[in-house]
Formats: structure tokens, sequence, C-alpha cells
């Protein structure tokens, strides 16, 4: 069998964190202090923002970070030696982390999570954290896109059966309320996180009953809130009125909350339903529409003048089918030198804009005190002031040219302290106050940014001081490679 | 804080199973025996087969099935009623179930998995079987895709940072070494699963050392077995030459496994590698590359002529990028009559192809015995006997007119008894020799069936009797649905 008492998740990192790791240790660096970001250099889906979300996963895992006996009995059967698995039964996260908060809007190629840490200790949580962050950012990037579009409508997510295994279900259905959903039908999420859990029945119990009639009235007879799936059968000449039949029937005795639609053409069969709804007198009866539903297909749908009151959004969601993968990584950006003092480290591609930014940074939101509006994010040295009573040159870090001045701003730092040398120093608000965070976030962002296609670019720039370190730091080692 | 002492997966399920089991219990009709059949419609990826997984995930999950304290005092907060849940409480897992076996070449349209137990149970179990098979035999097929262009390769599952949260990482690495991969990088899957862990060291270590040389001399001081990551400056100029140089050094001292190349032109660089290595001696040593690859970018490379020992496979296979979803179902197929017989249901659809196959069915594999090949995969009624002196007439469900007439065959039993009245009567074997079961299904597959792109449909056909039986089905249905 597969399971040990006491297996851990330290274990769920790459082997090489691990071979990395021993050179540390045998060649004695393995407590030299470094800064590592985490970052993603596309935005997901063409998004114009992305919803960062992950943080309270990894600040449990980060907690519990230790090798359990089986673990270290694991790794001894694969030839590591006494000395090394004794150091690596000493290890806890010790170190420092900053981090931008659930629900924040993020853009690419800024440090949204910033380890400061023994080389050790952090190049071993490199991928669990990569792993949290990639999923959870995602699906609520995907489902605030959703959102964006159906400002006011009830929006569930109804995904768990098509995830990718149990924990992304879970954790994708929080995303998804970070992002902006009312409920999920995950009902484990829903006690985990309290968040509202949402659904009334399927086919089959249709199916066990033999006709709409009689699954519908047993359904109304153990349940106040009732919301009628309606096409088992034939949607306009059985489940719709069936549906009403048993609303007249039963009147005060439920709630008729109204019918789901899960197959079919969606947009003549909500209108059908509408009109048969308002004719029966059901005018506030809502219509409640689920299957493969993404983007494209509700403004598709809202087009067309579909009656939808609630999505159900499943596997275009959980999955974030058209784009799955964020590519979030995390580069070393300093290591500490002999003399204590930081050492900056960039990693050089052929493509410039895939050039790493070194040293220890500060990550600002600079907000148009006149608009409210945000004028695009800041990246500077650790130590680096803001002079907000002076106007700020803002620049394209790769297309320089791009630049404009910033009069009466704030810059707000977006980098908060989650642990300090090892302390938790965070406590993580409910998962609606991240939506409501993620909202007030949106609020600052101009509409060019949050529109669905073709958004705008969102100025992420560096001071000209880091600028011109990073700069310096590529020509110096484009140089010794010529040599 | 998220997380409850006694937190069990029984709530791993959308919140309509709980209401329609309130129903059920309510009504009285909860125990009636039913069957469920688990199945998907469409082939992922296109493909002509799919590699079935999922099995132990499912048999554990099952195994532990009940009602923790803490669920039922989160339904309690919902509203449930003490009688509703003091019920649930005793709910645990009575029924039977019949499994193909992981490493099976499946296809669409058959029962993969067969339930039968009490409706409540197996309503209730419905979300997550789904979610596990869902993921699981989408990412075993994936492996097992990119494994036929490449026979004899070796082939590592990388993805773990860009799967879909933690679980998708640890039975996402577990389903590929299934469709046929030689390893992962993912520590804790090769624990758990008794896998081969792969992975050497990253471009952090590079850049900690500062310099190729320096890095690769750590990393041989402190390993025997050495690959060397050639891209963290500059391939051609630096990486591979100082590998070269650190291999010649060292000499017996380590076992210069080869290199990793992870950017760049692939196609280009490995073979330029390739020269470079061999006119130093090194003729045995690896070229093992990475870098967002899938099916499409290794036949690319295959045809450029790219010399690859190794593939590092990541996102594309984690995510299943290119379709990350399987879409399996989950639908009842009998129900016990008031006097204990099996009443069929059947779920009628616009689209011929959704219409469910009802009542208690069995599941052939049809091997001709002159070729060893099969001739495709048969449903009958469950106790239907097959004659296999006679010729059999295999007819496709649909397309009626496409049949043909079978001799010399034998009929191979496809489902297996896991469970039995609630007992687990099987035992899984290792995963290495899931996947040798696996290399035995494709050895009766035609290489037609087996080809990446357009490969031919493999036959999944009804006996007569059992089309006799859903066709009636159907036309009584559609005629209620007429009057």
């Amino acid at each position: 069998m597969y399971k040990f008492e006491d297996d851990s998740f330290m274990l769920h990192t790459d082997l090489y964190q691990i071979n990395m790791t021993k050179t540390y240790f045998e060649k004695g660096i393995h407590n030299k202090k470094t800064i590592f970001d985490l970052y993603f250099r596309q935005m997901p889906f063409d998004n114009g923002y992305a919803v960062f979300a992950g943080l309270e996963r990894m600040i449990d895992y980060l907690q519990n970070l230790h090798f359990s006996n089986s673990d270290i009995a694991y790794l001894e059967t694969l030839g590591y030696e006494e000395e090394f698995l004794a150091y690596l039964k000493t290890i806890r996260f010790t170190g420092t982390m900053r981090s931008v908060l659930e629900g924040d809007t993020v853009f690419n190629n800024e440090p949204l999570v910033q380890i400061e840490a023994g080389l050790a200790e952090a190049q071993l949580i490199e991928t669990a954290l990569l792993n949290i962050v990639n999923f959870q950012t995602l699906i609520a990037t995907k489902a605030s896109r959703i959102r964006q579009l159906v400002p006011n409508d009830n929006l569930m997510e109804f995904g768990t059966r098509r995830a990718h295994e149990f924990d992304a279900a879970l954790w994708g259905a929080r995303a998804s309320i970070i992002g902006g959903f009312n409920g999920t039908s995950n009902v484990r999420a829903a006690k985990l996180f309290g968040i509202k859990p949402s659904g009334t029945h399927a086919h089959a119990m249709i199916q066990a009953f033999g006709n709409d009639y009689d699954a519908f009235k047993a359904y109304a007879d153990t349940h106040s809130d009732c919301v009628f799936l309606v096409d088992t059968f034939d949607t306009i000449k059985s489940g719709i009125p069936t549906a009403i039949k048993v609303a007249k029937e039963y009147k005060d005795k439920i709630n008729f909350v109204g019918i789901r639609i899960d197959s079919g053409d969606i947009a003549y069969l909500t209108k059908q339903a509408r009109k048969m709804l308002d004719e029966a007198g059901f005018h506030d009866a809502q219509i409640i529409v689920s299957n493969d539903l993404d983007e494209v297909t509700i403004l598709s749908l809202l087009s067309q003048g579909a009656k939808v009151d609630g999505w159900g959004i499943g596997t275009k969601l959980i999955t974030a089918f058209d784009h799955p993968a964020l590519g979030a990584v995390y580069k070393l950006a300093a290591i500490e030198g002999d003399n204590g003092e930081w050492l900056n480290r960039i990693k050089i591609s052929g493509n410039i804009e895939k050039v790493t930014t070194p040293g220890k940074k500060n990550l600002y939101r600079i907000i148009n005190k006149d608009t409210g509006m945000s004028e695009g994010d800041y990246i500077t040295v650790y130590d680096e002031k803001i002079d907000t009573s002076e106007p700020l040159l803002m620049f394209h870090p790769v297309h320089t040219m791009k630049k404009k001045l910033v009069k009466n701003f704030e810059a707000v730092e977006l980098l908060h302290d989650i642990f300090v040398d090892g302390e938790l120093v965070y406590e993580s608000p409910s998962v609606l106050e991240m939506q409501k965070n993620c909202e007030e976030n949106l609020n600052h962002m101009w509409e060019e940014t949050k529109r669905f296609l073709n958004p705008q670019e969102y100025p992420v720039d560096l001071s000209s001081k880091l600028w011109n370190i990073k700069n310096d730091l590529v020509e110096t080692l484009s140089n010794q490679v010529l040599e």
C-alpha cells in the first residue's frame, strides 16, 4: 500500500532539489542567505491581470516543513549518506517570506513571493511553492475573467468531477471564490473554507423515479428550496411544464427557486423557459444553466439574448481548459557573499524578456490620487525610497522609450511580511474577504486592463536604479561569455 | 484555519448528491439496489485508445468511506435534519464494484467501472470516482501517446511545478509510469509508489556558484552520477565545453551520464552537443532535453535529426495541455423494482451517441486467435453467454451496417471483481506491473489503433440481445414523450 503513517509534503519536490542540497551541504554553502523571487512571465489567458491565490496553502506547507522518518528512510534507500540525512532531519523553514496577498491583482515579471532564506531551505521549497501558486492563481484568474462578463449573476463552480484529482477540486473551488464566484458544488471545500455550497439534483434522480413528475414531487416533498433539472427527457415538452405543474401544486409549501438546463440549445431553451415561467406567473423563478460553459459561450449566449440568472461553470473553469498551466518560476536573485554582503545574481537568456531581475527588491502599486486608478506597478531596489512629492518617471523595462511622468500619486507596498526568520507574522483573512480584496484591487484597474479580449498591457516598471544594476550585470556577464 | 482533525473525503462530492440522498432516504428508496456505469464518450486527445488508471485510489477512497463527526456537524449547519444525519453516519461502502484494471487499454462507450450498490451509496460516490478516473486515465493516456513515439528512449515526468496542485502531481506521476514513462522527478511519488526518481541539478545551482565550471565541479565532488545542465549562460560556448572539461578532469571519479539542455533550439543544440561529446570521446554520454515538450515537438525534433537519449516532459504531460479534461460520466443503468427484479434505466438525448446503455452488463475483449490481435470490445447483457465455437457477429451500435463475423476467437472478460458486498477481494499489483499490463494490452492492438494521429476507430459493439433491449427502451420512452 502507498501510505506511510508519517508521510509528509517535504518530498513533494523534484529530486534535483535534494541533489543540489547535497552539493550545497557538502560544499558548506547550504546556510548562505539567498533571495529567490517567484513570478510569472506571461499573463494567463492573455488576460490583462491575474488574481493571486495560494498564500494560505503555502503558509501551511512552510509551517509543517520537515523530513519525516519515512522520508529519511526512503532517501537512505536511494544511497544518500548518513551525515547528509542527519542534516536534512534538522531542516525547518527558518527564513523570511514576503508575498502579495490572495485576491491581489498581479502582473507578469513582478515578484509575487520573495523568499529570503538559507540556500538549501530556499531551494527545497521551490517546487511546492510553484505548484501551489501556479494552479491557484490560474483558477482565480479564470474565475475573475468570467465574473467580469456577468457582474450581477449567480456564478457557481461545478467542476469537481473534471478537476485534476482531489486537491485541484478543493483548492480550485476556493480560488474560484477568490476570483468572484458565489458558490461551489464541492461540499468539502464549502466546509473547509466557509463558502457557500450549491446544488440540488441530477438526472440520476429523475431516472431513479422514472419520470420528471414523480421525481420533482419527491424532491419537493423533501426540500424547501427547489431547483428542478428539466432536461432529462425533453426540456420543452416534459421538463419545464412538469416543473411548473409541481410548483403550482406545492405553492407555498416549497420555495420554487427555479430550473436548471444542462444540455441542448441553451439560448433557445432559456428564452422559451422564461416565457413559460412568466406565463405561469413565476417571474422570480431563476433559470440556471450549465454544460461546458466558458467566457466565449457565455458571451455568445448573452449576445443571443439568452435568459440566464445563474451559471454553473465546471470543466472549463476548474481545468483552465483553454490554457491549463501558469508558468511561474522561482529564480535566485541574490546570494550572500563571503563577507555577508549581497551578491546580485542573474540568469541571462537570448530572449531579453527572460533575463531575471537581480537583487532584493520591493514592489509598489502607483495609484494616481486624482483618478484613484493605478498607473502601473513599480519595482525598486529593496531599500530605495520613493519620493512621492516629486513626479515619478516610469518607463518600460524593455522598450525604454515608452515612458511617462506620474504626479500626485501614492506608492502602495504590495509585498507583505508573512514569515520573519521562520516565525509566522501574518494571519490569512477569510476567503470571502479575499474576494472583497480582489474587487477592491479591480476598482483601481482601468476597463482597458480588465477587458476580456486584447487588454492593454499594464505597466510593470523598474526604478532607474534597479534598471541600471540589471543592465550592468547583463553587460558584465555577456562580456565574460564573449571572451 | 481550514483543517479539521477528522476531515474525511466523504464530503468530496457535489452538494446535489447529498440532496438527492435526502430525497431517497425520506422516500424510503435509498437502499434499492442500483447499477451505475462509469464510462467516457469521447476518446482523450482523439487517441485510438485510452489507458485506464485510478483503481487503487478508488479502492482506498471506498474503503475509508464514512461521514466523520465534523462532516456531520457541518451538514447540520446547512439545515439537514437529525434523522437524516443519523442515517448518513451509518453509511459505508457495502456494494459490489467491478472494474477494468490499471494499465488496460480502454475505449469510449464501454463500462469501465460498474457499481452495484444501494441507490444512496452509489449516488454519493459518483463525484469522487469520476474525479479520480478522469484525471488519472487522462494522464496515463497522454504518457502512452508519448511512449509510442519513442519506444526506446528514457522518458521522465518532470511536471510537478505546473501540475494542478499536489494530488495532480502525485497521481499524475504515477499515471505517467503506468502509461510507459521510466521515472519521475517527484520524490514523494517515487517513495509512495516504488517508482524511479530522476533529476540532478537546476540553473539555480550554477547561479549560486556563479559559473558553470565551479558549479559542475562542486556537483562532481558530491555525486557519482552526473548530468550537467549546460544552458545557463551559453550552451555551445560555455555549458557543453565546461561539462566535457569537468568530465575529463574527473575521469573515473564520476559516472558522466551526460548533459541536459532546457532551452534554445533543441534540434540544433543536440546535434552540436552530440558532435562535441563524440569528438571528446564521450560516445556514451546521453543528451537529455526538456522545455515544454509534447508529442508534436518530439516528432518535429526527431524529423530534424535531433540527437536525444532522454526526454523530460513536464507541463504538457501533467496538465494534459492540449485537452485537459476527460469527460467520464456515471449513469444509472438499472434499479431494483418492487419485487427485487432489475428495471432497466436509460437517459435519452437528442444525440443518439449520448443515449445510455441500460441494464447490468458484461464487457469482453474479442481476441482473434489466428492473429493474436483484438477485433474489438463486446458488451453483453450480464448473464449472456458468448459461444466461442460459433462465429460472432459484431456490428457498430450506431451505424449498424458496419458489421463483421469473427471466427476462432477468445472472449476475455475485462471487468474484474474489486469489492463484493463491501468486501475488498482484489489486491493492486505494483505500478510497474500496471505498466507491463499496459504494454501487454497494446500488443493486442493494431498499429492503426495506436498511431498518434487519425487512428482507426476501435470497435466497441453491443450484443444483439443488448442492442435490442436498448432500442426497445428508447422506443418506449420516445413514444411517452410524443404522447
